[in-house]
């Protein structure tokens, strides 16, 4: 087992998965059970019996979307540190060690709104695992030496996970150009010159701010019951005081967008061309009721996988190595996007399958879908479902992540039945609302050529 | 005479005169006096006999790229309000009606990093001005009401000045697309739905913070001695208590452009196309020693009017309509751009105006420029000046714009040797240095197309 945290930038592909599927079959039959601690930390118990196993994650309402100006990585940054440092109980790395003595795994992860620890362990040690978060929640102690040694692995992480790859640093720089007001245009890892100048005192400031109980939500799944997860809840976390309150999290939001923008990145180690064009659309915490099922549903029906429009005219069609689109509506606050996508294959030029992609989302526009075509977008929904029920990090992630973005135990719960509800209208209806050229911003990943004009 | 407050976006015209021009012309031969009041206030005493008139301005070390986050045209907002509130000595509206009853004018404008209040009057009434401008500074009285009735003037100006003019809304996104982490990509009069959210609050707090002599700056320019200058500064300003040191105004700088960036709106308004491609470069407070004045004579050379090889090799040779380049060096604590621009003529596609304008720089990059062309240049800087020199306005400005943004007289003085001191070399470099295509921003103005794909 190794210690690791990751700075994810989009949601994993397992989690994709769960977070575009109905809920009430993501909980598996479990029974919901959700309580707070007198301290104001929120706790979600998911029970599932079929493996002697327990996954135990505690998610802070802090992402890289709350660093102040100037401060980018600084979420993530911390998410090292908890692993790096020691604190007033235990020595530096001895979580990890007990984790792999036991045959567990642990891990961590830092998105735009929120940060998730979490360990898989048998619920034996379901106690100790929550004694160690709990204790490493306000006990942490930073050394000078903790910052300067885990800021060069970031640094190292960033090297090698963006700025050495074309992809990742086209993937950055059209993320600054689609999101012009939002924080997520700020790349969760950082800005290089940003990391590299991170303190002991943001640090710090960062951990005493936002590291408390009721900035926290717990989520066990798995074969626990919940009066055994609440009293060891109530032991451990319950006993840590509760900090002052935080301000609401509200970020600055998108101008209207009246431009088309474009960024290429031509590179000499690119052998493969793409495209990608995103649009802002409304994430299911900011859109107006059903808009983002609507758009869940469309972009399955225009690039979910197989069945879809893009890869059966695109990638059947002949022109296209890969085509496909996604809809990120969940696991944030803030608006999103929705994405296609696509490279071509043979003979075929990029601009000629990109025209392609925009005249597949045209004739939804104009022509809208079918019901028929829109029912098995919903049953595929359904299916991923079933196949990701039995994991309980699934579950345990899809409550954590909308619990620490605002939403509700209910939200997820109910989500199958509003996604049931999308009418074939609404589908079309938010195409041509959000989906216009015009309007959107598209990256272009090409070989280096040495002469453009 | 009308009591004005611009949102500026650029530098106004005759400033842009001045600013790329040596400085001790700019002087048109007045001795500089510089000296600090007590509480920290700068003065400086630019003394000129011709006309029996003086300009005095004030300027604060505060501006748009100051903002908090999601507060976006604060600064320009709070400009306003320093003529729609009263004082606790002045009713509302009392100083621009004494600056009218003796014939004078008054105005005031909003830059990145700085705010500046300015009347112009006889010598006479130096003293009142001062007294009006000193008592404001700290004596303001906001109401909910002025706030109420400003932000909807405010919102009325950006609807007629950004939003409702296709080639100042493609502006606006192309700032935001060139500039991905640095302040300057936020419009100085803020996006429509942070100013419709700014308070009374929101002001109040700006003011107490940077309403201040020791972050103030006063120039006054025209008919008047130093000493006498002195002894009424200290007698108005000089009374005030300083606030609180500010903490260094350090802000998120841009990471490397590592993409070539488009931006294209597309409006049923538009008859003239054009292009403009813009690329991050340093400043005069950014750059390493030479490299700023390098870019000036670059911009000069490239397109500084109808000796510049885009004006000769695109206007003269018949297929532009337009043709420019342009360097905001000064007036900026952060990076700047270096911009070319263009308009097609007759049957010239905007594509190929654009190439060719690209030829025009990669010679430069190749061959350099010739050692005549380079003193030429030098030399349109000093006549640009030479007509400049009288204009009691734009030298005020020129120095004030200098030391709110971290300059010093010495900086103003020495500027025109710096700039004499250039070599081809030297803008062969930046050129090299600076002018990749593949690191570019373009904006593309275009008439509105139904179907562009």
């Amino acid at each position: 087992m190794k210690v690791l945290s990751d700075g994810l930038r989009r949601m994993p592909a397992a989690t994709t998965l769960v977070t575009s599927a109905p809920a009430l079959a993501v909980t598996g039959g479990r029974k919901v059970t959700n309580f707070l601690l007198d301290n104001g930390m929120e706790v979600v118990v998911l029970p599932g019996h079929r493996a002697p196993i327990v996954t135990h994650m505690v998610w802070y309402k802090i992402g890289s979307a709350d660093e102040p100006p100037g401060k980018s990585g600084l979420a993530h940054f911390f998410e090292h540190l908890m692993f790096k440092a020691a604190t007033t109980n235990h020595a530096a790395g001895e979580l990890g060690r007990a984790v792999l003595a036991i045959g567990g795994s642990i891990n961590a992860f830092t998105f735009y709104d929120f940060t998730a620890y979490h360990e898989t362990v048998a619920p034996s040690a379901l106690e100790q695992m929550m004694s160690f978060e709990a204790d490493r929640m306000v006990n942490l102690i930073l050394t000078d030496d903790d910052i300067k040694t885990e800021r060069d692995v970031i640094m190292e992480e960033r090297r090698l996970g963006i700025d050495n790859n074309p992809h990742t640093m086209l993937e950055e720089q059209v993320d600054a150009t689609l999101w012009q007001n939002q924080p997520y245009r700020i790349p969760i890892i950082g800005w290089m010159q940003e990391i590299e100048k991170l303190t002991w005192n943001d640090a710090n400031a960062f951990y005493d701010k936002y590291y408390r109980p009721n900035n926290a939500v717990l989520v066990v799944a798995g074969d626990v019951d919940p009066e055994t997860v609440k009293e060891l809840a109530e032991k451990t976390y319950g006993k840590l005081a509760p900090g002052p309150d935080l301000p609401p999290r509200t970020r600055p939001v998108e101008p209207e967008q009246n431009t088309r923008r474009t960024v290429t990145l031509s590179d000499a180690r690119v052998s493969v061309l793409s495209f990608s064009t995103h649009w802002v659309v409304p994430s299911y915490r900011t859109a107006e009721p059903g808009e983002a099922e609507a758009l869940d549903l469309l972009a399955e029906i225009l690039g979910g996988g197989n069945r879809s429009r893009l890869y059966q005219q695109l990638v059947k069609g002949g022109i296209a190595a890969k085509a496909g689109a996604y809809f990120q509506g969940a696991m944030l606050l803030d608006a999103t996007r929705l994405t296609i996508y696509g490279s071509p294959r043979g003979d075929a030029k990029l601009a000629d399958l990109e025209a392609a992609a925009h005249a597949v989302i045209a004739r939804i526009v104009k022509d809208g879908v079918t019901d028929d075509e829109l029912e098995k977008a919903k049953n595929r929904c359904v299916r991923s479902l079933i196949f990701a029920r039995s994991k309980q990090y699934h579950v345990a992630n899809l409550f954590g992540s909308t619990l620490a973005t605002g939403g509700t135990v209910q939200d997820v719960e109910e989500w199958p039945d509003r996604i049931r509800k999308v009418t074939a209208d609404q589908v079309k209806a938010v195409a041509a609302r959000y989906l216009a050229f015009d309007h959107s911003t598209t990256g272009y990943l090409l070989p280096k050529t040495e002469n453009l004009m």
